[in-house]
């Protein structure tokens, strides 16, 4: 089907979706560009392809084929894509595995995509965003995951409450401070089948009443001069060592 | 001296400082924030404040007191700042230090700030950026530093002729490649006193005829669903590691 009109009923939802709260509502959301299609699509979560007329894919899917003035009016991205696709979000509460990371009201998109990224790639279980933190579903993620995003179980709860929950399994808690904590090298003599690493807001760090609930602390070496890392580098880089 | 046009000279000089070609023409830049300016009046490069009128800052420097108007029409903020500040940029080509970072066309204006501030913190002398690097004076650049900008030997060169001059120092250069590598562990057997780390572009890693001039390659271990860690993640794992 070809639809080339700003008008169709469609095209208006599609649209919508550009906002977080159309997004919660519906439990939709379009993901832009060939490699995050090919994650979504692996992943079995993609609703509807949305192309480019003449653009070929080779997924037996549902499509929808549309002008170049949608796809303008669709796209978050300065320089859109010819292949979206319309997906649902993966409705889940299931507080699986046994490596977790917990982040504490993390505001820049850029930086939960990375996160969520070097997650994946250090083999995190389950990912535990607070409340207050940026959108999942925000478009800037979702391209800063690289289509990670799509492999590895994320759920939004009050942290204070997963906490409780992991610490009667006896699963150690993390957390970071840029002021003070153990060195990273304490890991080495650290059994890491088990554990969940808390990193908190780019400005105030982790929130003092999930810092309460924290057994230690974990603390990057860095010059003097530099008060702190990127929160996606620190989380990164102590990811890296957890996975060691 | 309180400026309440639009049209005068040194505003309009101010506001065509956010086009990176004449920030090279001039050698000029404007920063913004408490923060910022504080680290460049450390670094003595202020030469001029731009302060919102009635604001009071604590230093004895040339100052210009400006509208919010003027101030909305500098800013390359969505919530900007009352403290601006004209800098000189630091025009400097020495290759000094024995611990280098290398860029080989980073892309990214966050990616290459978060490097930057991870290069301070884990002791590197002088990074030298490939001429197709993004511009180090973009406001996104130099906000992702957090400063750190100012504390650091930063070049523009051929990296080439860097890698070069390095090499007939005996300094070892250690590449890196998303597909293969040593392993980070190597580096415990390693002497870390001199070395120079090259980062790649994010999507095409390190040009061709820059890798064949590395000596080794080092490659982070990760879940192999991941294909490759964000660019500033990767340089700062390893920066971090060549740091123990």
């Amino acid at each position: 089907m070809l639809i080339t009109s700003l008008e169709n009923d469609k095209i208006k939802e599609y649209i919508k979706l550009k906002d977080r709260k159309h997004r919660k509502k519906t439990k939709m959301f379009i993901i832009e560009g060939m490699h995050l299609v090919l994650e979504a699509y692996k992943k079995g979560i993609i609703k509807e392809l949305i192309l480019e007329k003449d653009t070929v894919m080779p997924f037996n899917l549902p499509t929808i084929y549309v002008t170049n003035e949608i796809i303008n009016k669709i796209t978050n991205m300065e320089s859109p894509s010819k292949v979206m696709a319309l997906c649902n979000m993966i409705d889940n509460n299931n507080l699986v595995g046994n490596k977790f990371l917990l982040l504490d009201g993390i505001q820049d998109p850029g930086n939960l995509g990375t996160i969520i990224r070097s997650a994946v790639a250090f083999n995190i279980d389950t990912i535990v965003l607070s409340p207050d933190t940026v959108d999942l579903y925000n478009p800037k993620v979702i391209r800063a995951t690289q289509g990670m995003i799509f492999h590895i179980n994320i759920i939004v709860s009050d942290l204070r409450t997963i906490i409780d929950s992991l610490k009667s399994k006896e699963v150690p808690i993390y957390g970071t401070r840029v002021d003070y904590g153990i060195n990273l090298n304490i890991l080495k003599s650290k059994d890491k089948k088990r554990y969940a690493l808390v990193i908190g807001n780019e400005g105030n760090g982790i929130s003092e009443n999930v810092m309460e609930k924290c057994d230690e602390f974990l603390y990057i070496e860095t010059n003097e001069v530099v008060e702190s890392l990127n929160a996606g580098v620190a989380a990164s880089i102590i990811l890296y060592e957890l996975n060691k």
